[in-house]
């Protein structure tokens, strides 16, 4: 660390230690029963650490099955959950990353982040808090012609990375499961639809099957190349913070830092490579729009375009 | 402990183990990846202590000054936080209270709760996001005319108290602190609707006061006598579990568990003795309704109706 | 809690903070590297529960063969661990009791304990350390004609009991278990010094046995009555701080505060009956010597008179 | 991770829960008090970070000047010292190099270490006792002439580094303050003995002082050149795990895996460069023993002769 940064973060230490001095007893009515404050512990985050939260649909096989989601995969489910993903990386600049599939979503913290003192519960909560509501207020956004039958929800987990291969693994290991899980899903839900097979007629022709079964069976049985189908279903959605560069109608480029959605496959090196700012000393990287621009980042101008959001975000500052 | 529940607890530790073998090692692919699912740490909670959850609105003094609540209280904003109150202890049967004040909650899990084996990081983002979904589901049905304009959101912790006077005392804190807030505010606002105060000048006036000087001050400029102000804002919201006897049309009592508001005073004795089975040997309690029942049974009425909702709670069983 | 001492854990809450304000921030150098101390975790352990440390000596069957400890129990080597036992004891004063069996200890702080600020390592570390050091220095003081041959060492864990019943349980379990290990190793150590079977065929011998079948077996094999063996080998060492009535040459009666050795049993009610002070508002209690004193009780009086021990000792004041 | 180990990780993870299942129910007899079992906390230790244990001599002020340290720097009780720090590295074959300075030492186990499944208490309380028990056991032969008059005894902490550059600002930050704490003592104890100084006046004297005054000080009011001071008192001692080439009597040469204790700059790169083997994948370096070998190895020469220590000592596949 260079000098000048030490300073302040002596600096920023004592302030911290102020601060708590001034709230904790002196702004204390020290009443008889405060005592049960001390009671709370401490929870903060080893430091120099990658922090993932991962998300969890709460009984969601019932969720989409009540809210007739389109089988094996429902595009507008999908968008919906990417948006409250885009919602908790808007708020918090510290997350460089988010991941999604199935019913999950991972969140990748920089490991230098400060927000809320690395405290577990302050993240865990929070993160979860504000995905979730994200997720019912869009809901009518998405899923239009679709009552909400009742409160969804979403367990969450920290789990912490020391190094990036870590981090990678971490990320391959649910990038391998989307695959399992979709060649699965498709091939099953293809046998029901189209074939007619009963769930259980379905999952006993899949049982023992190898992937290699699977992709033979969707090809000559329903003419499917697996290879074909879109990519946000083989790979998932991978969230980044990039700098867009916008075509202005009259003359001059603009930039806007966005979220932009990706569907590409992060086990290989190529993925890294393309993002090295992931894994290097962090800012948002560039990215050009080549085709039309997505209904979610569209969603993110509108946003922008109202502008107060940006004042309650978090980041390390903060 | 009496012998048969050891051997249950007994039979459901090896039967946890062995769940876990099989589906650790033996059902797990064991892939060049899975292994970063040994980083996720055990943290479930200390045996026979208290488990509280408090939640707190993240940023509530702007969210309910954008959606124009009433001050110094809002009975619709309320009513909605007690119904996102009401869906959690629904699904929690573990959950004997919970007490909401200001924009915070409090829920308290009974000591022997085996519910998510006490996992903290499930308890605190499951209970997390069912309040924030409900809030956000709800919101249209007790703020009617009123537009969500971005989502709300909750953070939360854990604290654990080990002994029956802990918990209380914790209650205490929290209503003393409703109390000495409320006094504040209703003459806050008092001096800034109706004497037409800046913010700036009703702070001034205040500075410094105590609280009969609020207590004489809200009578004698505006009439107020402040131990007249409903009870809901004066104490809070307390939610028990109880057995309510219903009047039916043709004939029979009939009997539903419910969760029933109160507004009570929980630092004196008398609410602990009346409501002995918080302390005891938990079951719910035994309600009579002895006016017109609120809205908020009157919705968990209706829900009990649509009936599936008992499927969705967990217990200490499941 | 009474006013008086809520303002003093108010004061010395303030205290701690200004301490670590002018200790961590100011007072450092804050040099290049001192951020390294930022990565130390706050492990102090939550407050109101028992907290237990309980250290097990590591590979003493190799050790106590090595070292010809007496087979099934060597008295002299019980002794030598009671003595560091009560060098610890004698250190913290807010251990209430200790409890000894086979190669283990536990060592039990009352709820209300504040030494070292409840910090995890901080206790076990130390606790753990000095038993080692009194051990190997009292070593020849006990083992007199025996050269130690290597260091013997001691690992330790804590574990956290919130309620009395918990903790009597514990103690309960303990002493459950000296019992089933002792029956067992006097019937094993009988069959090979006297019968001269070998270690195989003594334990092919007692396979499968139930307790009254080894009481049976050392009754007519041997002569043995196993409740007239001496207590220390069936009930284990309980260690209890007691003021203790000595009888001085001249006139006056003498008190001193004494950690007493006892060997009864702890699982029945009376126990707990005679000793008040353990489960109460703790203060030693008293203790009259009804024979001679044991070695432990000398050895005890006589470092008093050295004195300066009681220098080094941690309260909850300190 | 390459597949081969990772199978050996799976197996090792399945063997570890059935052993646990078999201990724990199956060959535990469930009594009735068993249950307090389940109150202790799995607290293993994230995995791939670096692991230092740090131990601090206890009111070693006192027990220096009660046994007559030589002032500024004792080295015999130093050596004491490092044969202490040489048993605990001798054990944990996991310990890649251990650093002492003033009355602490610091313990660094490789980052992929296994030993005790990384559980804390464990590992922290292990080292504790053992290095505890050294130091006494071995007292006599550094300290011939004096008597132990109270067991000395030790606090340990663990701190977790996930980086490299971490665990070299970790042990930066301990050699910085030896050079502080030493030049001080040093120019301190110099006043005292030699120019007659009480503690106080010697203290005033150096009030305010900086490092280029106290270097002048000593070297016009002694003689001293402070950087021709001997390198264990201004460095401190690293212990490392070298292959030791021993000249052997009769032709060949011999190698001996030793505890190798050097007194260099750890600050600087060079130390890392020379003795790459310790962030790089770790295997024992190798020494060249150039004069004479120090009395603490020819110690443990002849400990290897004994040869029974090997049995005891934990790596990872114990």
């Amino acid at each position: 660390m260079p000098p000048l940064q030490i300073t302040k973060l002596c600096l920023k230490t004592s302030a911290n230690f102020l601060y708590r001095v001034l709230h904790t007893s002196g702004g204390m009515a020290c009443s008889r029963y405060e005592y049960v404050k001390t009671y709370e512990k401490d929870d903060s985050i080893l430091p120099n650490v990658w922090i993932v939260i991962r998300l969890d649909g709460k009984g969601f096989h019932k969720f989409s099955k009540i809210h007739n989601f389109e089988k094996p995969n429902d595009t507008n489910a999908l968008s919906l959950k990417n948006t409250a993903a885009v919602t908790v990386m808007e708020e918090f600049r510290d997350i460089i990353l988010a991941y999604g599939q199935s019913d999950e979503y991972s969140f990748v913290f920089r490991k230098e982040t400060n927000v809320f003192n690395r405290r577990a519960a302050k993240l865990l909560s929070y993160v979860t808090s504000l995905f979730t509501s994200s997720y019912v207020l869009n809901w009518s956004y998405w899923m239009e012609n679709k009552t909400l039958k009742y409160p969804p929800c979403f367990d969450g987990r920290i789990i912490l990375y020391p190094s990036d291969q870590n981090l990678r693994d971490y990320l391959s290991w649910r990038q391998a499961d989307v695959h399992i899980n979709n060649l699965y899903n498709t091939a099953f839900w293809n046998l029901v639809l189209k074939s007619g097979l009963s769930h259980q007629e379905a999952e006993a022709e899949l049982r023992g099957t190898f992937s290699a079964d699977k992709n033979e069976l969707l090809f000559t049985k329903f003419g499917i190349n697996y290879n074909n189908i879109p990519k946000i279903f083989r790979k998932g959605t991978t969230l980044l913070r990039k700098r867009v560069k916008l075509m202005e109608k009259y003359g001059d480029d603009i930039y806007r830092t966005l979220i932009v959605p990706l569907h590409d496959d992060m086990i290989c090196d190529k993925f890294w490579k393309e993002h090295s700012e992931l894994l290097g000393k962090y800012k948002p990287g560039e990215y050009t729009c080549t085709t039309d621009l997505s209904r979610l980042l569209i969603k993110q101008m509108e946003n922008l375009n109202i502008g107060d959001k940006n004042e309650q975000s978090f980041d390390s500052n903060s």
